[in-house]
């Protein structure tokens, strides 16, 4: 095995070292925030720490940088109280990708990387237009990180839009590879997945 | 589009809003983590809610349930201090996914399923020897999230261990695919994947 330290990493060059880190992880899902400001003008950024927190109530956490990093999604998210996290597909993965450019707050990125905004009734925050699969959190708590002034956003699951595409099983699992949700790793690098099994639940003694 | 809202998945059985709620967030990455008892007894589980929470210092999350439903890894960290993740390949996914059953505490998972615990010097928890990319944590922080008493546990990387067929990218990037790290969605199932790329650093204006 090769066997790397702190002494190792702490002394890598910035970007090499975030590469390493931010891939040793693992896969995860990168997905598109949708908010707006209290000016009415629409944010939309690429997140890709989105983390399961419960199903009932169904709670949705996101890390969010430190606000002198990432200031927009989570002043807009404190304004409005509501927010969209929307799939993002190959057809228009570059376009999602190009929302993580450092746009001033005056910026539409929709308009500026080439997405479409859609709304729905009685929801004041924009969709992807373009994603099929999407829903709306509304803010419930901000847990400071204070290790390294990060913070865990916990939002409520209020609405859900599937693509009619997507049928969700009999069990009601999305087989989110059959609409082309990708996977994500480190900073840059996208995935799609094909599907290995579903496992039976798992009960003492059943493996042999 | 399809619609869900909140009194559709409140009326539906337990089971299928999991899967559906579980679904929907996306792709993650399921690992298993190794801790190790005060009467010395190996625990290991799968866990599919690691989060980057940042790359300096390098520091890793994971969501544990209510204590009620998921006590002994929490209980075996707050004890020890460490704790490793470890990669899950397709080689022993079915091994892996056993590790989910509720065992009793005095129950040693790797035997129970049949991987094989691995050690390394000055190191007091068990690695899965089967695993070609794993890492040591160090308790940093246990943040209780109200809402539904669950916790962000946070740790400090401490030392990573990856397999001689994986090399760093030039930039310090893991081509996690390449040793075939798995990963999962909803409960229960899991992915393979495959690059479709990676993106240079977006800057304002350049997707024209």
């Amino acid at each position: 095995m090769q066997q790397f330290t702190p002494a190792e990493w702490q002394s890598w060059e910035r970007l090499y070292r975030a590469n390493f880190i931010n891939s040793l992880t693992g896969f995860k899902s990168a997905s598109l925030i949708g908010t707006i400001n209290a000016q009415g003008i629409p944010n939309l950024g690429m997140f890709s720490s989105i983390v399961h927190i419960g199903s009932d109530p169904a709670l949705i956490g996101y890390v969010n940088r430190p606000v002198a990093a990432a200031p927009h999604t989570l002043a807009n998210i404190k304004a409005n109280g509501l927010y969209t996290v929307n799939h993002i597909h190959p057809s228009f993965l570059d376009k999602a990708h190009q929302t993580s450019a450092k746009y001033p707050d005056e910026v539409n990125e929709f308009k500026e990387v080439g997405l479409t905004e859609e709304y729905i009734q009685g929801i004041h925050v924009p969709f992807v237009k373009e994603s099929l699969i999407k829903y709306v959190l509304s803010l419930k708590e901000i847990l400071p990180i204070l290790l390294n002034n990060t913070f865990l956003v916990i939002g409520q699951l209020e609405q859900v839009l599937i693509d009619p595409s997507l049928q969700p099983s009999i069990d009601g699992f999305l087989h989110l590879d059959q609409v082309g949700s990708i996977c994500s790793n480190g900073l840059d690098a996208y995935y799609n997945t094909i599907l290995i099994n579903r496992f039976a639940y798992a009960k003492p003694g059943s493996i042999a």
